[in-house]
């Protein structure tokens, strides 16, 4: 059904105008010019024809059987043609006039007015605030904007008109073609998921790009995202990562997770790529488009000249790629073909003298080495022979195989038509090879998700032990988290010296006794908890000195925990948190009082598959450390990778939870467990 | 005298040619056609005249005074030229020809023999393998690369010919002009260092650009560079920064401050920008060539559309800028001139429907805005007003104020116009908004050196402690550190039980026992380090354990070293290093026994002046920590501040220890001093 804001028949322009400097003008025009093949129905009480179409002079007046209306008069009229076009029986408009809730109060609540009409009309509305809807295949152009983009693969929606009028005029020549372009304005009514699945199931489109200031449903948006990132690659660029989130902290995981982070685990739990920049971004989605995806991360460098070479391993080794090993047999193959001074290794270098044949014995060799993943091509700046030659030999040869090709034929002012083939043969281009990297990086990153997607926790799953809601309504969560199976080490909490002696004997030595109060949340900061307790002397020295503590920072202890001292473990930390957006998050990384400033933590959505725990802990330095540093043994990665998925289990049973965190979780030798030192939450909001 | 490299009278050619296809007519056609105002001589046995240039036989046969000899015949005849070339009394010669080291060991042969001939004959040689000089003031373009640069204030050094072509054809039409331009090749005489201060102090250039892979001699780059960066801002960009530095690792000190590392200081000391791709070296280039530099790091963005300031906003927090508050008297101004929607906070938003005149009055209370340190202004496409407007009135409202300005008036296809205004105004124009934020940093930070450079360690500073060089020579690097005035711990080395209790009760329990052995460098990990000793039992206890993990690990301790233990304090470290390239580094940050995991280290040159000492503590987390991170009250960072001092004196005073390091340097509370710990080191190589 919302498939007609691209493919409609019959158009109406509510508030078409015969005056070239109004946005109602604009949009006949556009559909006019860009070739729409349907019927144009302009409505204009005062003008019998614009653009020599014949106009209506009201929406009654208007035949049946219209598609889509597009509504450019002024904001406060817009409620009442939108009711008007419903009784027409028009089922799609896009509301391009502004003046709503992006102008304050009374706009906001001229919106909600119109919110209300389309939903009692039962009407989709696309904005209002925004520039309308692009389909080059259609083709029809609902815009005011000059310029309609080529034809290709790109399918991008934008929360930003801006953005969109940007993106037409940048694109126009730099080889990229649009398939589907949208912009949404204030999104009353339909959003950039519904868009998302709309345009990922759009037949011409290869590849979705968006611009993305929010998402109106975190849940929605990921099943919708991950769903469509199966079929063709997703990539998004996020406006507005603001600060905001992160202010009001409460504890380590509220500080650590911010809107930026859960976006981004969002992003890579739903396989979307996150680029970092426009150009990233376009760059990105153009490769993904042309070229296939490489089987792996190995990049082989075929060029004339040294530096620009160099510079491309430089930013290949800062993406997280690889260079290509070659084997022997293309060595030797390379060096009965290359010059005699040329380097037969990678980069493979021709050097200033080769021309387009060289380039392309070469180029074949690496593409058909079992060792190489993509090739990029460098051609440095010479006169001596045509660009546009080894454009074509380059396309013609990365069209014989299945493996991708970055090409980077240097220069802007002489190698125009070199681009031009290059981009008929899709192969992208990019004017200085650092850029070749960040492109296969991303490559490579949809590769992997791709090779790992499909394994998930299932609902089914959803087991909560006993007792689990009533420790959670007491906000006991030592005991939920042993419901969940997650060890505390022996410990008791102790109101006199007496007991505190006889618990320490039957636990053994050494202890740990911890001062518990409401009050004082981060306890070790004023001397409330002391460790390596060896014996009784010891145990009642610090008993005195705990009171004292308590009585200088003016807090009344609630008792005393004793707990057994674990040695030569290492500390990490496991958090948990309801997202406004995303729902329950997991965090994981080094563990310990210094957590938020070192931030070695990455978050991920929860529940986690046992997979997604492994990559979870693998991301960070806590993750490198277990698995034994320097001549330290491996630690029990197991026992963490349980604690980890029970964790996001809670966080996906018990969204009343909105932070809890283990930190440190103790993790001792491999096969010797992990235990929670110290567990703290808190309910609600 | 190296200056007649690009303002040569005369010129000969040798080996020049009437074939279109060679070089050595390149070289001639590029003298004429880009209007050198000089003589050229051709020599070329079998030709008459070249481009009606009439050709002299031989070099012999040349008048006299001749200023420069551009040498493109095969390699082999290169020696004998270059010996003619000076026995005519030629000073200057820019050997174009290619096949010398770059080829192998029969190159380097006979590069070596054009060396010796060279110092002989008192000629100055370019090159070889490179192509040449061009300076657009002269005029003179010796290379025969197609294409001139336009004229501007950019000087650009490379190491890579390739670089030096790909940057001529690419800067044409992006507002890139060029004072001098250098393709260095093999360096064989002339050094890059040479040419930075040649054309850092060439009148035409007002900031000087290189692309360097290496640096011929790293103690005159640092003196050379830092002399110029204090006149002329100086963006360099350094190709293949390889890991094989970092590979051979004998201490923390050395896997942490690989080349990579050593390289930045030095950049960092001597005030050199580092860029990270070749468009933003010449984003910034052109930026600091035509903008006035910025007193703080407050932006202010002034846009007509939102998500375009969203993206300026987003890369301006990530850059580590500001986003200027704004006076009430500038809110209030923009509030009675902007359309009753629009925004008059920062990012200032004028809305779509206003034009260069709102943009004109908006910029002009930015600008003259004291909470303002620099604007961004942000055009997304809009089609009712000419953007080259738009381009004239930011050009001439930015020309009446002393702070910069950058524009992104976005789009390609349509704002031709406009670009080459701003550029006539010298205002830096990016496509996309995000890249604004990257010039701005790095005008910042090119503010900051101006305003903290000018005092550094002078030579006679050098005090070196009596007995200092034979604590060295011992390798007895505890003693030498204490010789430094840098504090240890009380501590001792013992060899028997009954010596070991004498001493314990001397310096008071708790105390800790450290195995002490040559083979185990890194004690903590075999169980060789036992802290918290709080009595003669448990000592003994120790005692006993450290013979039975001496006996299992097959090391023969040489003693027990017994030390006070000190507690409450942090960990960090100090290390030194000579670096090849630089000499004495000093290296600074968290330490402990994850320092390599955790990499919060940075590295400095050394001698540190106080400011400088203090610069590279706040540059890392240890840093943040030393003040008081939570409730932890302020350790001693005068303290760590000296040893960082007198450690960096020890880098420089003793060139023949090639690492050593303090780990961890145990820090008190502010006032209660650091004390070293654990200190190691080595000689030689």
């Amino acid at each position: 059904m919302i498939d007609l804001f691209f493919t409609p028949d019959k158009v109406a322009v509510i508030g078409a105008s015969r005056d070239p400097h109004k946005l109602g003008y604009g949009v006949i025009r556009n559909l006019i010019k860009y070739n729409f093949k349907g019927s144009i129905y302009p409505v204009n009480r005062h003008a019998n024809e614009i653009l020599d179409i014949p106009c209506y002079p009201s929406i009654e007046e208007l035949p049946d059987g219209i598609d889509l209306a597009v509504v450019v008069v002024p904001a406060t009229y817009v409620p009442n043609v939108v009711e008007q076009c419903g009784k027409k029986g028009i089922k799609n408009a896009i509301v391009v006039s502004g003046g709503f809730s992006e102008t304050g109060d009374e706009g906001k609540k001229l919106e909600e007015k119109l919110q209300e009409t389309a939903e009692k009309q039962g009407i989709r509305i696309i904005g209002p605030n925004c520039i309308g809807t692009i389909d080059t295949h259609t083709p029809v152009n609902t815009t005011f904007v000059v310029g309609m983009p080529e034809q290709g693969g790109i399918g991008f929606i934008s929360q930003s008109g801006a953005m969109v009028a940007a993106v037409i005029d940048w694109a126009r020549g730099a080889g990229v073609g649009f398939s589907r372009i949208v912009s949404l304005g204030n999104q009353i009514d339909v959003t950039e998921t519904e868009m998302i699945d709309l345009i990922g199931n759009d037949r011409q489109t290869e590849v979705i790009t968006a611009y993305a200031e929010g998402i109106s449903d975190g849940k929605e948006f990921l099943n919708t995202a991950k769903k469509i990132s199966g079929k063709k690659p997703f990539v998004i660029l996020k406006g507005g990562q603001s600060k905001k989130g992160a202010e009001a902290v409460s504890s380590h995981t509220g500080a650590l997770s911010g809107s930026k982070e859960a976006y981004s685990a969002a992003f890579r739990k739903a396989g979307v790529l996150e680029a970092r920049t426009m150009e990233e971004m376009f760059d990105w989605a153009r490769a993904l488009a042309w070229q296939p995806l490489p089987k792996g991360k190995r990049v082989a460098v075929l060029t004339n000249a040294g530096g620009p070479a160099i510079l491309a391993v430089d930013a290949i080794e800062k993406a997280g790629l690889e260079l290509a090993e070659l084997t022997q047999e293309t060595r030797d193959y390379l060096k009965s073909r290359l010059p005699k001074a040329a380097s037969a290794k990678n980069p493979v270098d021709v050097l200033a003298g080769s021309g387009p044949a060289t380039y392309t014995l070469a180029l074949e060799a690496l593409l058909t080495d079992d060792t190489v993943d993509a090739v990029v091509v460098i051609q440095a700046p010479q006169d001596w022979f045509l660009p546009a030659s080894l454009a074509e030999v380059v396309g013609e040869t990365a069209g014989l195989h299945t493996k991708p090709v970055i090409a980077s034929i240097m220069g802007k002012a002489s190698v125009d038509e070199a681009l031009n083939i290059l981009h008929k043969r899709r192969v992208p281009n990019v004017a200085f090879p650092e850029r070749a990297a960040s492109i296969l990086s991303a490559m490579v990153q949809r590769k992997e998700w791709l090779n790992s997607n499909g394994e998930s926790l299932s609902a089914s799953e959803k087991i909560i032990p006993a007792d689990a809601d009533l420790f959670v309504e007491n906000q006991d969560f030592e005991s939920l988290i042993e419901a969940y199976e997650i060890n505390l080490p022996p410990q008791e909490i102790v109101k006199n010296k007496t007991d505190t002696l006889k618990i320490a004997e039957s636990i053994g030595y050494p202890v740990v006794l911890k001062l518990i109060s409401k009050e004082q949340s981060h306890k070790s900061d004023i001397g409330g908890v002391k460790t390596g307790i060896q014996n009784s002397t010891d145990l009642k020295r610090v008993w005195n000195e705990f009171h004292q503590v308590a009585d200088s920072n003016n807090i009344k202890p609630e008792g005393i925990l004793i707990q057994k001292m674990l040695e030569n473990g290492l500390e990490v930390i496991i958090g948990i948190k309801q997202d406004d957006q995303f729902g329950p998050l997991v965090l994981f990384g080094t563990g310990g009082t210094d957590v938020e400033l070192y931030k070695d933590v990455e978050t991920a959505i929860a529940p986690l598959s046992a997979e997604e725990a492994q990559e979870l802990i693998d991301s960070t330095i806590a993750g490198r450390k277990l698995k034994g540093w320097r001549n330290l043994p491996a630690a029990d990665i197991t026992a963490v990778k349980k604690a980890l998925i029970q964790m996001s289990k809670i966080a996906a049973n018990h969204p009343e939870i909105s932070e809890m965190e283990i930190n440190p979780l103790y993790v001792l030798r491999d096969g010797d467990g992990a235990f929670a030192i110290d567990v703290r939450g808190s309910l609600g909001k």
